[in-house]
């Protein structure tokens, strides 16, 4: 490995001279050896300095959540199962630590982001090739830095990418209280789109709804709220939905399609009642409704599109519109933080592990 | 009405004469006065003669089918309802019988079918302005004439309009044995396109097998055959399909998604069984399937390419490379081939009066 990498450096009496390599500080971080329970298969570990070769940055991890999606590989029943043993994490923020000889663009203590989806970002130190991290502002809010490139991302590129929607036209969501639901009425409201949101019936909804409202909200209802013969009727003055946004299935999907104007798109993301999406035929002859998916996937990025997505959810976070509350923890209760994302401590707020 | 399309003809003396119109000849007619159960509602009836303005064309019908919509429409039950008392009948072909004087394009003896949707098919005269009727060609056999712009148009366009398909390609489809069913399997077979197709479990299946095989079919499968752990396995050596088309609902349209290539298409296009469509969350984040609907609606069909469709369609016809069977019925006999198209008396085959 380290002849593979190492360069000729003519020296005195034309001498081949081979330096040693820089090296990154030994990482602490949680690995796990096999698919199954995280909070069994993972444990946290020290890992040995690794090279950092002429194009590599070596980074000093600062915050990473711990994403449904992150426990779902480590399960093993998410489509892409990453080869083990593994380093668990997929989203993070850090600050750069050193540098390798080719690098120009970033320097130490440049705040950076993993702009690659690749695994391995719950450790204190990673070394990637230079283009696989992507500067950001270091005056953007920690949390936010950590957590803006699944969540926020997605809500806003299914706000983009699916329907032209102008200001003044309606979007429907189910999960609206969820990180992705919240940014979706914070996103529409900056352009100028209503939101209609639907949450679950349980003790508290009130708050919840007068949260969703301050946010942005123009409508919120409990899906009991929807049991009613013409749920149309129930947006007073606001047009139709053109775009619906379903993460729950079951009932919560089809409530999203019955609002939707005549043409209009629903769009699943996420399937958390773990329930099936049922809709009748006539739906989509007469009513001419189609239904998609959305998948957040390093292939399906434009690398421009993603920097200037980043760009622009970052600074409306920094301007304060773009808000989601998040549970920062120590690296070191890692176990804790995993037991609450993975529901065992009640539904919990986004966990967020800070190194 | 006779003062608002008379003409001034400069005559002897420059008196104003008016011409009394050409006339229609009267029309024997399918005609219900309310919504309702189609046998009872409707009576054949004699309509008076009607005026035949500059514009217009008179044409003797010769052949027009009774469609599912029909009868849908009869019951109420169809989404765009006509004013009654309203003429039945959606489809069809006749021969030019009068034109008014203003007429060109057209001229008694010629072969038409109704390019506009319009109803009131099932009478032996119909009166309509000349925008409304296209000619074709006279060597067309009847039974395809009659039907050709409600079945074998919906097959084409369901096969162009939604997926870029290429020779060797696959589409999947249940409710094979249909009309649409079968120009599905002959309009891919000419453009070199693989079909798989699903049939319902009765008795007779292997003869229909048989049927679709020799009509271009690559694969027909009944549902139980499908009860499979690895659907796909039974594709053999044929493309996982990148298109399907569902006219069933239920069971029969979760296999045809279960059928498809990671980010294909399904296309609804009606609800026989009267069941909806259940499909699990992760079809569409993580297989990226998308669902469609169709409706044949004269306002989504551009003129031009519609005229390009059914010429193509009827040249297929002459040419014996699109074939079904119907049953010619006298129009006289219409309320046992009504009794038969709303399935009374067996699923028997399509019922096309002949006038």
């Amino acid at each position: 490995m380290l002849s593979q990498h190492s360069r000729y450096v003519p020296f005195c009496h034309d001498k081949q001279i081979n330096f040693p390599a820089a090296m990154s500080p030994p990482s602490t971080a949680v690995v796990y050896d096999q698919q199954g329970p995280p909070d069994t298969v993972t444990r946290l570990t020290e890992i040995p300095p690794v090279e950092i070769n002429e194009n590599d940055v070596c980074i000093r991890m600062l915050a990473a959540p711990i994403n449904p999606a992150d426990i779902n590989r480590i399960e093993g029943v998410y489509p892409i199962r990453p080869p083990v043993p593994a380093i668990g994490g997929w989203e993070g923020v850090g600050e750069v630590h050193s540098v390798g000889s080719a690098v120009k663009a970033l320097t130490p203590g440049d705040w950076v982001i993993h702009s690659a989806y690749l695994p391995g970002t719950w450790q204190t130190y990673v070394v990637e090739d230079q283009s696989l991290w992507y500067k950001i502002d270091k005056s953007t809010p920690l949390e936010y830095a950590a957590t803006v490139s699944v969540n926020p991302l997605s809500a806003l590129r299914m706000l983009e990418d699916f329907v032209a929607l102008n200001p003044g036209d309606t979007i429907v969501q189910n999960g609206a209280t969820s990180i992705v639901g919240q940014c979706v009425i914070q996103l529409a409201r900056v352009r100028g789109i209503h939101s209609v949101n639907i949450i679950r019936d349980k003790p508290g909804s009130d708050e919840v709804k007068e949260k969703l409202m301050k946010l942005g909200a123009d409508k919120v209802f409990t899906e009991s709220e929807l049991e009613v013969k013409s749920i149309k009727s129930l947006l007073d003055d606001i047009p139709e939905p053109l775009l619906g946004l379903n993460c729950i299935g079951g009932n919560a999907a089809t409530l999203v399609v019955k609002f939707l104007k005549q043409g209009g798109t629903m769009v699943t993301y996420g399937g958390m009642s773990k329930k099936p999406i049922t809709i009748s035929t006539t739906y989509f002859i007469f009513k001419e409704i189609s239904l998609k998916g959305y998948w957040l996937q390093e292939k399906t990025l434009d690398k421009a599109a993603y920097r200037c997505s980043i760009d622009y959810l970052l600074a409306l976070a920094r301007a304060g519109r773009l808000k989601y509350e998040i549970e920062m923890v120590t690296f070191n209760d890692f176990h804790t933080a995993l037991e609450k994302a993975m529901g065992k401590q009640g539904s919990g707020r986004k966990q967020v592990l800070k190194f």
